[in-house]
């Protein structure tokens, strides 16, 4: 591979500005800071340039320079990345490519009920786009006020609401891409059915900008549901929590729109942490649901099916106490306190996040035992377990005791129990990503979890889509001992 | 590329017996000719030999041997494709290799429900498996008594019931496929969610099998519907279709289950080819709607559905009379006419099928737009045109005359009914085939309805995949005109 270094930054530099214009190439070191350290500041990286290109075309001309001149190029959207999957290395030779100046939503089809939208618009602008249009786009992560579509495509963004509606491949038709060398790739007819060949947009849902860059997509909308019911439940424990997901889907089928679960030391710490919080429940409880139903059909209705999920679940001695949403402000509290779980997290500090999903049948055992490892390895941990408890998925965070710094606790255990728990998931065929993908972050895990097989599928695959290494370089794939 | 004329087809058979044995290695023409002749006997292929392996390390070893030996090898399940997909040209030197004996279902697992089971499986027997076990596998297509999971997965099958629960790529969950090398892929996890690398079984599913052998899946599973409620609808005509689904949509939600249009002259010719079945309104209509709706809760309340539905369908124009299901077996005899309409075309004969998808807002303007051109070309054609709206899919079969014989009908207008009809589809950025695969039958058509950037990266993944191109070669992929 021809290196960079045979061709003169300054030339790239004023090629690019050719290109974007002036004010969309930004290369003084302190104004591209916030594009090169990630959400979390725990990667710094640096870069050439960070560039905002305005249209399809621009991202075109972009990678064809880039390609042209061997330079690596890392898209991004919001970067949220939980994985630093959305900054440059330290190397300071690589492109930032950001979408957000394209954030349009291009056209709104309530017949064929589809949205169609450049990869920068913003998850929340999506949403309220769809509603002014009488639709729903179901996708709901904490992020949405600056994650981006683009950046939900990439990483197939899962949340609160993939139980029923799936997660971000689940919700698209079709897309368009820029590949490595300029080349535009587009599947934006809004076809619910195409079986002419490969499913090319397959691709690159989910593979985190490794494959081409996502410029705009076709997305599924859904009916606005007209009633809503939701309940915060304790439970006996996560095997109950379990049978009583299964007794709600008995009763209420697909109206079963969120079940996530909630351990007591994860809704302790949200309510030390925002005092003007209060607790669902009078008493304290090891294990808790928040469900919430959603349907076309009448208030009354819903109301009626989750008190029969309630009662089913109390008759046999799954719920031991639980608090109904009797308003949108009480269902909103009720998401208030999941969603703050995460946040809290990061303002304590000294958390250990795993993000787990298992086959539900195995999910309880796993959380025992998963469980019982970490309370071996850090006897003081504060288990903050929760998450989409429906799709299989929990977020495992085992967190700092009160009285030992986060820089300690993760100096102490940090790598044990990740390791841990993430090898308890990965012997029960479990995933050690499930919806917060790989980036830098968990990239030479994947030669743990992954068998030689899949790790070389991958390979083939990114070789023969990008052929020099250039898109978001060193994330995802891990390079196996022995490999060229 | 080494041709096989260095390897004696004596020793290929010997090591292929040697891994099957005897009886599951057929290579008596005679034998080998149902394995070679399409569905529609369309299509009359030879083979060197019909191999029938008992499992995944079988496969892996004939796939293993005929990589060594440069041997193409051709995928087959049930035999029903409609695109000559899933037989061997006429070279005679390739290898089909039928899964129809790895046909066990290796478990259900009703907390999760999921379904794990290998390629051979029929899907009546994947459907009835799932049913003893109280679940739904909602997968519902005319060929289930002798389609295969296996080629439901490659093909990506669609059929009556996605409108609500989504095509076979949507209910799959992990697959086990062996590589035209003889590695063996696994995602068999049951993970509703895991986000760690690329998503390869989205490369199997779909591309019939010219980039791997599906062996084996894990499957989603819904909960069977308690309550069931059927109309057969006479509507204004295609535009008022679309709006009593809207209608529909809006007010019974994901309980639409199906929705499949019905020309006037669809059902003539089931009624004259089957004169034991009825029509279900008194009078004839040009247009005709089979709904159904189906739920977890009670059938009255789901009657009362319906009746909302068509009372505002009657109120607004759109429904001009309905026959509602009063029975189980009314429901079974809507259906019966429904799915009889393909046979009774395959018995009368000169049927020229074209298998359509445009997004939902364009569909009755493509219909009339479609049939004008076709009444060009061919005035006195029956219009046989059907299929599931819901899904924006139709079936665009436009039949012979009652006094034109089939050939004299297909000689002359076969070619430019199917190139009007696939045209007018493709300038509305429609499909040209929404279900029915590309097999050899459409192969070169792709070049008129996809772009060069869409061929190449069809290319530059089977290369990777499939580098001798060995696995079903000939099938889905064009050779575009100067391409090596």
């Amino acid at each position: 591979m021809t290196s960079l270094s045979t061709i003169p930054h300054a030339q790239v530099l004023a090629e690019l500005r050719a290109i974007v214009g002036d004010k969309a190439c930004i290369d003084v070191a302190a104004d591209m800071q916030p594009f090169t350290t990630d959400y979390r500041k725990l990667y710094h990286g640096r870069a050439l340039a960070v560039v905002l290109p305005a249209d399809t075309q621009q991202v075109s001309a972009v990678l064809a320079l880039c390609f042209k001149h061997n330079v690596p190029v890392v898209p991004q959207g919001g970067n949220t990345s939980l994985m630093g999957g959305a900054v440059p290395d330290a190397a300071g030779n690589a492109v930032v490519l950001n979408l957000r100046r394209m954030n349009q939503v291009l056209e709104i089809d309530v017949v064929n009920d589809t949205m169609t939208l450049q990869a920068g618009v913003t998850l929340q602008s999506a949403r309220a786009a769809a509603e002014e249009a009488g639709r729903l786009f179901p996708l709901r992560i904490g992020s949405e006020g600056s994650c981006q579509i683009g950046g939900n495509l990439s990483t197939n963004a899962g949340g609160t609401a993939v139980l029923r509606y799936g997660n971000m491949r689940d919700l698209t038709l079709g897309i368009e891409a820029v590949l490595p060398d300029g080349r535009i790739y587009s599947s934006l007819r809004g076809l619910r059915k195409d079986n002419t060949g490969y499913d090319l947009k397959q691709l690159f849902i989910g593979s985190e900008g490794t494959l081409g860059i996502i410029t705009a997509a076709v997305l599924k909308l859904m009916p606005l549901p007209s009633a809503t019911a939701a309940a915060w439940i304790a439970v006996r424990d996560p095997h109950a929590a379990v049978e009583l997901l299964g007794e709600a889907k008995r009763v209420a089928g697909q109206a079963v729109t969120a079940f996530e679960l909630i351990s007591g030391p994860a809704l302790t710490l949200v309510l030390e942490s925002m005092p003007q919080l209060s607790a669902p429940l009078p008493s304290a409880h090891d294990w808790m649901v928040l469900i919430e139903l959603t349907s076309g059909g009448d208030a009354e209705g819903l109301d009626a099916t989750l008190m029969q999920i309630l009662e089913q679940g109390m008759e046999r001695g799954l719920v031991t106490d639980a608090a109904i949403a009797a308003s949108i402000a009480d269902t909103r509290a009720f998401w208030m306190l999941r969603e703050e779980i995460s946040d809290a997290q990061t303002r304590t500090g000294g958390s250990i996040k795993c993000d787990i999903s298992i086959p539900l049948s195995k999910i309880a055992d796993f959380i025992a035992d998963a469980s019982a490892e970490v309370l071996a390895l850090a006897p003081d941990a504060r288990m903050v377990i929760y998450g989409h408890m429906g799709d299989g998925n929990v977020h495992f965070n085992p967190l700092r005791p009160k009285d030992v710094s986060a820089a300690d606790f993760l100096a102490a255990n940090y790598a044990r129990v990740s390791h841990a728990v993430d090898g308890l998931a990965t012997a029960q065929n479990g995933s050690i990503s499930a919806e917060h993908g790989i980036g830098v972050a968990k990239r030479d895990d994947l030669l743990q979890c992954k068998s030689p097989v899949e790790l070389e599928l991958m390979w083939q695959v990114k070789r023969a889509l990008d052929p020099k290494n250039l898109l978001n370089p060193a994330k995802v794939l891990p390079v196996p001992e022995g490999m060229a």
